[in-house]
Formats: C-alpha cells, sequence, structure tokens
C-alpha cells in the first residue's frame, strides 16, 4: 500500500542524522515532499519532520526507523498523512472557539475529527455552534465534585479514543491530577499576551491596565496554570474608545484564529515539544 | 496674524462643551478642521482635540477660552498647529532609536526641534545616527555620581527649553527625583510588551519563556518603574529559530516605530494623560 | 421617549456646521457621547457623525435639523442608535462569508437582522452555514433567466423591506439594472486586493503572478464591476509553498474579516460615500 | 580551514538529492545547521537551502559537489556563510531606503558590502543619508545621454565588482538592455502592491483610486517594466484622511521594509529565482 507519511523526529544532535534518515526513504523507493529541522543550540537537540511519497509498507518503514531510533536515540513517530486526530473539544459558556473550530473541520481545513464535545453547560446554553450529529456530554461541575466531573472527563477520553483534548474557553480550572494525565496532549487557549495578565479576567485586567493590544496564548497544559509550553501567540490593537466589554469582544476573533491555527498545526504534526517551550514548523 | 490653531481640553464630562468650544471658534471667524472627543465613562472626564484655522489674534482666542476653561474647569491648551516641540533625547550605547527619531525628523515628518542629545557614554560609541551639529553631552555615571549627574540633566532640560525629554533606550533608571520631575514630559521605550518582561534584559526573559510574540511599549515616565500610562505598543512575531540575539535584533525595529509613533503623536498634542491610562487621538 | 441617537450629516463644507449641529442638540437637552468628523479638502466636502443621548421626540429633533439641513444643503440622517439594519444575503456554494455573518450576529456583535438568504444554489449545498429559521430563497439562474432570476431578488428586497444586501461570495455577474438598483445599499466582497486581479478566479491569477500577499476588498455595487467605492480591505501573508487552493482556503479568513467589519460598520452608519471613494469612521 | 558553508541548490526533482547532497556533508565531516527545501509540483524543480559546518577544504566540497550537480543536472552554489555581498546602490532624489540599508549595514545586521552609492542627482540632494566613506558617484541624466549614463553604470558595476545592484527608489527607467544586463542580481522597490498600480506616481493612483491600504514590492529587474518576480511585498492601512502625500509619507517605512528584508535575503541566499516567480526561504 503506498501514500504519503510524515515523520517526526525529536533527539540529540549529531551529524549523520539527515543522511541516515534520507537513506532510508530513499532506500524505500521514497520522495521527500516537505522537510524542516531545527537545531537547538542551547540544548543540543533536534527536531525533524519530514512528509515523504513511498510505495514501501509502513510497517517496513517502521522497521528500519526503528534501529536508526534506536542507534540516534530518537523519539519518533511515522504517521499516514492527513489521517485524522481524535479530538475531544471541552467548553463552558462562551462556544466562540467552538464554533470555529467546527467550521475549520467541516471545510475541510484540518484533518480531525472531533469524537465529543464536553461542557459543565448543557447543550441549550450554546450560543454560536452547530454540534450537528456530534455526541454532547453534560458535565456539570460543583466545587464539590469537581473530583467525580474529572474521572468523567478522563473516561470519556479514554473511551472516544481522543488523542488530544482542546479546552476551547473551558473557564474550569483543571486539578493537577487531570493537567497531568492530559499533559502535552492537551492544548489550551488563554485570553491574554502571556506571560501577562494570567488567572481570571485577563481582558478587565488588560483594561485596568490601559496597554494598547490585547492578544491569546494557546499552549500545551502542564501542571502549572497557565504556564504550559506556547504553540501560537496573536494580539490584536485597542484603543482608550474600547471598554472592557469592546476587548472581550476583540478578543474573541484573536482568540479563534490562536487557538485554530494552534489546534491545525498540532493535528499536522508541526508542533514538538521542546522542554518548556515548543517547536513550531509552521506552513 | 491668521493661522492653525490645536486645542487641546481635558474637563469633567458635562453638556454643551463642544457647543461652547465651536460657538468660540465660530465667533472669531474660525472654520474647524479636525475633530477628536473621547468621554471616559468610568471617570466622567471628557477630551477633546480640535484643530481650526483662525484669523483672529492667538490672545483673543486664549481670553474666550480661558472665561469658559474657568466655567467648565478645563485644563486646555491652545498651541500653533505645527509648532515644533522642543526635545531632549537621552541615550546609551544602543542609538537606533536616536537614529530613527533623527531620520524622522529631518524628513520632515514630526514637528519636532532636537535641542540636545545627551548620552552616559561618548558620542563616539553612536554606531547609526548621524548627529550633524545638534548639541552633544557626555554625561558619565557611576552609582556614586547619579545624583550630580542627575541634576546636569535637569539643568540640561532647564537651559535647552526642553520641552520633552525622550529616553531612547537610555538604559540607567532613574532616580524617583528625576522622574518625578519629568513626570509627564518624558516618553520612555521598554522593550517589552509591558507588563510581561519588566525589567532588565527583556528580550533574553521573553527568550526563555518561548513566548512567538515579542514586543515595545512606549510610556511616560512617572515614580514607577516601567508603570507609566502606557502610549504606544507593538509586537513582532518570533520563532524557535530565534535566539536572544535574534529577539534584540527584530526588537530594534519595532522599539524604533513605537517610539517614534509615540514621540510623533505627543508633538503633536494627539496623547492626553487619563489617570494611569492616555487617551490617544492616532492619525 | 428619551435615548440614544446617530446623525449622520455630509454638506459643503463652510464655518458654523459643528456650532450649529451641537446647538441643537444641546438645546434638546442632549449630550454628545461620540463625534467624528472630516472635511474632504478635494471636494469641499464635510462628513460628520455623532452620537448623543436626549430625551427629546425623535420627531422634535428631526424638525430642528431638517431647517438647519435645508440651509447647509445637507444630506442628513437620524437614526436610534443600535437599531437593527434589514439585510438581505446573497451566496452561492462557498458559504463562509454567509457563516461568519450569522456568527456575529448570533453573538450580539452587529446591530442586523437577517431577514432573509437567497442563493442560486439549493440550502442542501451549504457546507459551513447554519441557517436555522431564515427563510431561504432558491433562486436557480441560467444565461437565460437572469432577468426573471433578478426580477425575483427585487421582490425579495422589496417584500423583506431589506435595507441592505451583501453578496456574501455570491458568484453572479449582477446586471447593469439590477447594480443600478441596488447601488449604495449592497456590499459585495472581492476576493482580491483591488484593483489586482479585478474579474474571475482572482486567486489563480495571484498564485500564476508570484505575489507574496493576497487579499480581499469590501466594496459598494456600483454598475462598474469591482470599481464601487472601497470600504475596507485587508490582506494575508503567502510564500512560494502555496498553491493556489492554499490561497483560496487562507483566502477565506481574509475575506470573512474584511465583509464582517464592512458590514458592520455599514449598520452602525459608520461608512459614507464620497463620490467614488468611502468615508469610514472605523471604530 | 574550516567553517560554515551555504549550499544553494536548484534542479529537476527526483528522488535521492537529499540523501546524496547530506551523503556529501556527512562525507566531509560535516554537520547540518540549517537546511530549507521545496518542491515545486507545477514546474517539477527542486530547491535546496542547507547551512553546514565543516572542517573540509572549499575546493574538496566543491569537486564532490560539481560531480553530483552533473548527475543530477543541479545549478549550484557553495559559498561561506555570512561572506559580504558586494552591493551597488542606485538612488534618486528620495533616499529613505538608502539610509534604511546604511542603517541596517551598520548595525551589522546583513552580510552585504556597499560599493557604491550612484544618483543621477548630487551628494547634496541627500536628505537623509549619512554616507561617510562610500564612494558616491554623481551620474546625471537626460534623454540624450541615457545611453553613455547606463553605460557608466556598467562600468561601475564592473569596477566595483557589485555582485548586486539595488534601486533605492532610483526614479529612471532602465533601458532594455540596462535591465537585461542586471537581469537577476538587481533588485528595485517599486512603490505600490504590484500589480496594482504599475508605472508612475503609484500613491497618487492609489490614492485617486481610494484604497484602504498602500503597499510596496521589492522584485528583480527583468526587461518588463515593473514585471519582475517578486521577492516581497508588504501593506499599510490608510484611511479617507490621508491625502497622496500621507501615503508618500506612510508609504516610505513600508519601502524601507521591505526592501530591507528584500536585499537581506539576497545577500543571505535565501531566494531562488523560478521562472517569473521566486522561492524564498524566509528566516
Amino acid at each position: 500500500m503506498s501514500g504519503s507519511y510524515t515523520l517526526i523526529i525529536n533527539c540529540p544532535d549529531r551529524p549523520g542524522i539527515v543522511y541516515n534518515v534520507s537513506g532510508i526513504i530513499f532506500a524505500h523507493g521514497g520522495n521527500i515532499l516537505e522537510s524542516r529541522q531545527f537545531e537547538d543550540r542551547e540544548t543540543g537537540r533536534f527536531f525533524l519532520r519530514i512528509v515523504f511519497e513511498s510505495d514501501a509498507e509502513e510497517s517496513v518503514m517502521a522497521d528500519a526507523l526503528g534501529k536508526l531510533g534506536t542507534e540516534f536515540a530518537m523519539d519518533w513517530r511515522l504517521v499516514r498523512t492527513g489521517q485524522p486526530v481524535k479530538v475531544l473539544i471541552l467548553v463552558s459558556k462562551f462556544d466562540h472557539c467552538l464554533a470555529y473550530l467546527l467550521y475549520k473541520v467541516r471545510m475541510g481545513e484540518m484533518p480531525l475529527e472531533v469524537v465529543g464535545i464536553a461542557s459543565n453547560h448543557p447543550a441549550s446554553a450554546l450560543t454560536a455552534s452547530d454540534i450537528r450529529d456530534i455526541p454532547f456530554h453534560h458535565l456539570p461541575v460543583t466545587r464539590d465534585t469537581r473530583a467525580e466531573q474529572e474521572a468523567c472527563i478522563k473516561e470519556l477520553v479514554e473511551e472516544s479514543g481522543a488523542e488530544l483534548v482542546v479546552l476551547a474557553r473551558y473557564m474550569q480550572i483543571l486539578s493537577d491530577d487531570l493537567a497531568t494525565y492530559l499533559s502535552g496532549r492537551c492544548i489550551n487557549i488563554h485570553h491574554s499576551f502571556l506571560p501577562s495578565f494570567k488567572g481570571a479576567k485577563p481582558y478587565h485586567q488588560a483594561h485596568a491596565h490601559g496597554v494598547k493590544m490585547i492578544g491569546a496564548t494557546a499552549h500545551y497544559v502542564t501542571a502549572e496554570l497557565d504556564e504550559g509550553p506556547i504553540i501560537h501567540q496573536a494580539v490584536e490593537r485597542v484603543t482608550h474608545e474600547d471598554s472592557a466589554d469592546d476587548l472581550v469582544r476583540k478578543g474573541r476573533e484573536v482568540e479563534n484564529h490562536v487557538l485554530g491555527d494552534a489546534v491545525g498545526w498540532h493535528v499536522e504534526h508541526r508542533v514538538i515539544m521542546n522542554g518548556r517551550k515548543t517547536v513550531v514548523f509552521r506552513n
């Protein structure tokens, strides 16, 4: 079975990596379509993303890569290019990011299958989203029921086979336990230009501070609140005329784009974690 | 003597302000060319900037405005449109902002007269600037001589008649005394997207943090370090490939524009302080 | 009945306009909340948009303005601030702009009532939109039936009371007759940075040309194809890696924002035609 | 002698290119620092830029690459990374782009040696530039003396060893002969968002057209006026308030950046011509 593959590699830098990897691809009749690489001079790590076409069996390729991987101490992954990634989306009352992601998926803009939507509010609270036949899970939460609710979320992840969880303005703070469980496979959108205005009501903080730009930050979730590796950020100009409510409105567009791009890059395997930072091979 | 005037007003909001001000202009044969206003709903203050042409004597206009100003408790200022503002520029080793400002002035882009340049380094340390016949003052400083050096700066301000002091990447921290002395008539450029990365080496902080955008902030100097009212901010995209040095280089362009725009708006009387914020009537 | 009004004026420039208009507002107990004005030095015309609160009856205000309007040869309009504008949206197969506008309306971001959607394709052709209970009109068209189809569109405009028609990627060329009928109350989105790449398949033209940015243009429809007064434009960076299809995808976001902003400004009465140009009092 | 090399390859696409090139680098003890590639699916051509460190002699590397180049029908070039490129700058009355380029060079931002400046105006006409000890050539031109003047330019190119000629707002139209002579090694900045507003006075054309953004385009010079392969473009927002003169002023900044970036990428060997387009491996 022939096709297009995407190979992602993360390993200590040393001479010969590209030569050996391209050798395996060449030996299996492959042709490289895209290639991006990065050496982090500070950490000595090397990152590579290659898209190639080959008639070889995936398992045959994987065998060869496995041997090389051991030799070079590689974290590596070989996936079918364009294979949809299963995603569970968590949302609260503000559903603009959810609406935007569903739009992108329906327009065929990202290889992503939404396997479920979960919210601490009922589906009737959604303003902008058109969820059609996507399974919706109402998981109300109070201070006292957090543990059980988070257990339900874990169960949803397991049952749905979700490879990625997206916090699309999910306004509940995750417990350390859940954050750790989701670490590296969960993207959050924070509605400020981090590290400015961490925590609650960032637009109101920004308004009080008199800043002239607001921003949004998409980052991987880790146990540290609003401190996970940043994938993407963008900003929008604001003026003295903008009230805190105006910032909320202007910010929605920025949040949509930042989260949409970050998720899109993730599901195309363009984002690699590098300690507390990320390598992003943007297209 | 006829001409164009710029009138700036800042007062408690109440009905009739525009009517009365435009009445004075009309009564003196004036024609309004530009007008911008803003009511701050939170503080109840009203801000107005009007550019108008009139054949009336400035003193006659001022008399009429003075009476109205008293009635409405106005802070008001009437200036000749385009009258150059006298500016003293302080700089340290990095002189890109100085070079940029001098370029703008020479291209006739802003009504500004540079009455002097002062630096804690000698003129020979300037890399990019072409100061020609502008008076240059070398004011070296050590921890022990700060008080005397700052006294020299005050003296320079007085003697040169500087109406504005620009800290064009002047890397010395002002004493509270000097900051207070310059309060409201001194613009600083900070090389981060405030309030992120206050203090020293913001690009290195940003690099360590893994942010995806860097920024610069122009603000009025007050006694609180890096906390004065923000006039302008802008950002530039960075990637995982950018070293801390790359951020420094990319940041120079942002700093230039942010400071250049902020100074340009100030000398055209487009910026009005509003507590810890600013009103900026951008063009 | 008290409330907030928006007043739009367009007249030959001469001294006293602001004084007289603000006098009427003041005389009716009004307080100005926002004011923007512009004198076109080339044409000698004056444009004014004022938002004010007043307890006066609308009809009483209108009487006073009517007299002033006659004296100053004003085109003027007084509307309730925030009064929804009735809009008919025309769309073809690509419905991303429709989806985006519906999203904005449902989020309460613009004072706009969608009174109908018409398409030369059936509702089942919509990919991204969630039209809910908005009346949908399938108006198929062939070369031979254009006249009848356009008659249906006119009828729809009349019956629905539409004050604005939005061509949201409606891919049919309007006849001169319909274009003239809709002139000044119809906004089109063209998917290029006009005047570059007029006519069909602009993204493919752009790709063949090797440009490094693509754009979109919202303009009022006039009888001249793709030549009506421009309301708004924006661009997006593209690279050598982008295929024509990538430009189509990247362009969708730009089209959405440009059309969304233009329609938003129109329904807030921020756009005034000025010959073949527009005056846009952006917020 | 060891060091860092930059290798640029342009050849028909086929399997094995990366494998063979990386093989040569590996065989010569090299380590790849940066690598960017592109396959043009439409033309079947492959483009590669690799930066690597190696202790091997340049001539030894070149021998090996020469053999591979013959086998794969490669256009290839091996240069020392950071080796300054010799540049001749042509300018007319508006010297902002010249000033900007000189600033970039002096700040050490681009590997570029200015071997001369030539102008149809005398050095005394320069407003913003500080040419210091760079040779300046006054080459006045009239309709009748174009041929001789262009002969002088050719001579300057030869004598100075200029590898690149930059038309930094040089307002003379080159003859087909000179354009052909400079083809592929001459970058022009056109002050519009091409293909809009070709030819003379583009800002005035843009103003008359009522566009809401202005732009600038850096392109390689070919015999077709304003039609050479585009390297870079950028835009700036304008409003109804901007006069044609305001566009000229706002445009200067855009021209500076677009030309500066294009020249910077060229001298870092990041730009490769691809028919009437370019491949640009931006950093």
